[in-house]
């Protein structure tokens, strides 16, 4: 699929989505439109990913397929800013994709031109209407599946998981992400957003992900938050049962001692929650940690490099930081 | 408030709602319908509990402020046959409870008749609207805050909640339940039905329940599911996190070794499982086991009485059957 991506006045460090786009995506970016910086290339701003030019609107974009909304505000509302351009793309007949909150199928004038254009609204976010509660059978899919699980929210799960897959592919294997999140979700183009599924029927959706792609060596299931989190630790544990992996990747941000925006919480020491972890999952699928991957972000090259070893001893297991070292042999071999 | 309560062909083995509010409820009932067993009194159906006549028709129910439906079927359909007495319910004005899956209040003809004769429809297993992610700071209610957990769905936790509950409240203590599930949320006309709550604010919808009574000296917050359980650990999880508890009594059934329903995951021993949630509670809010309570139903007495001492043994902390015996003072002690 032949894509633009909307990430206006936000491209890259407030586009999480739309740089996962470029980074991991499958698709081709044929364009970001972010009109502060139109004129620019996408490398210029974030080297290392797939280039594309920055446009200031839709009547700079050349054909493609579909509309991506590349940006995620807090609370998710739509901004009346970008209202133009996803009518513009609409009025093309193109598809928009969006994870936000607000729903452009209930937008009367979206769902009004997308049914007038043959474009599909398509709101990654909202769960599907038929899941159920999980049957338990997860552990019974053929691929490997290993999931990544983490000590707080925002440690790099989602990235790992897609660096394993990349990983796995350069082995020639068959792999895939299982996307949980909504930005997991808008790169690949399927997946559920479990945090949005009734808590019922969360482990069933997961179970539904890891079951969905056939023929697979690989299925890597993208985690979320944390398991001794305070508030969602049941979406943690949905995913840790409902994925039933045969291994996890446990992921840490380097020097992080307390819950993120929890300060009163104090994240377990990084043995400790492997072993949380570990006594959690066995009694389901027997899964243990046997990787890990921790996010050195503002530590110099030196320093992170001894952060990496000191927490493969904590934990017991080999490990990189997926960013700046990739997969090293020594963890994809503990996995495929 | 004096109520009746729909039993239909259900009276009491099939009437959990009905039972428990008989039992547990604070409420008047003033008859129970059931029309396979009309003319009959409850006591001569179950001895031990506040005693009303069984009728078999909205038309022999004296007055009361509502009827409440004390029947949950498999899927929570409504049963069409039970239209003509929420009917006659609320064209006398009355207010109507349920608990089932299906929402009387979106139900044409009921709605409109309680418009007319200003009854209220209230649909007990939708969540509030306005629930958000959890604050984490249930851990600051003033009342010593106790969370019924266990190794299995229906091992007895909301039983064991309300049996806690009245021995408090014989003690001269101000309690409370907390109500998590659809029965519970029932019996006492307040609470949230946690597993209808989207993942991630289920913790928020438990901190929620736990700080809204006020001036109490114990609240007992009813449990669901089980932290190893492969489809509802993520409810167990939030319901632990988000009560961040005092302490947690473990209820486990006699004899159960596989999860029901799921007999192909065994259920880890009952020492293990301690630890497990144990584990899990710990950085949250540092709460252990203190007590059990064991389901001993189908054992004689004899037997009863060695499998509750073979219980307290393995997880070391006292334990009681408290349908079979109460909630003696030794486990009341640790909890108060």
């Amino acid at each position: 699929m032949q894509v633009a991506v909307l990430a206006h006045d936000a491209f890259p460090d407030r586009a999480k989505t739309a740089v996962g786009l470029l980074r991991y995506g499958d698709h081709e970016v044929r364009a970001v439109l972010d009109q502060a910086r139109a004129g620019k290339r996408v490398t210029d701003e974030l080297p290392g990913v797939q280039d594309a030019p920055i446009v200031s609107s839709m009547a700079d974009v050349p054909a493609v397929d579909a509309l991506v909304i590349g940006v995620a505000p807090i609370g998710g509302g739509f901004d009346e800013s970008w209202r133009p351009d996803v009518r513009a793309a609409l009025e093309r007949g193109c598809h928009v994709l969006s994870g936000l909150h607000y729903f452009l199928g209930e937008d009367d004038e979206f769902a009004e031109l997308a049914d007038e254009h043959g474009g599909r609204l398509a709101d990654l976010r909202k769960p599907p209407d038929d899941l159920t509660v999980a049957d338990g059978t997860a552990g019974g899919v053929d691929a490997t599946v290993v999931t990544t699980v983490g000590t707080d929210c925002s440690t790099g799960k989602m990235t790992t998981a897609f660096e394993l897959r990349d990983a796995a592919r350069e082995r020639g294997l068959d792999a895939a992400v299982a996307p949980t999140g909504q930005t997991g979700v808008a790169i690949e183009g399927w997946g559920i957003v479990v945090d949005r599924v009734i808590s019922d029927y969360a482990a069933g959706a997961v179970e539904r992900l890891v079951e969905t792609p056939a023929g697979l060596d690989l299925v890597v299931v993208e985690g979320q938050g944390a398991l001794a989190h305070p508030a969602y630790s049941g979406v943690t544990a949905s995913i840790l049962h409902g994925s039933a992996p045969d291994a996890l990747v446990m992921c840490h941000e380097a020097g992080r001692e307390s819950v993120h925006g929890y300060e009163s919480f104090a994240i377990p020491p990084p043995g400790e929650y492997v072993d949380i972890y570990e006594r959690l999952a066995g009694p389901v699928s027997g899964a243990s940690v046997v990787a890990g991957a921790l996010n050195t972000q503002g530590l110099a090259d030196d320093a992170a490099d001894d952060a990496v070893a000191d927490y493969a001893e904590a934990i017991g297991a080999p490990a990189t930081d997926p960013v700046r070292d990739g997969i090293p042999d020594e963890v994809l071999d503990v996995i495929v």
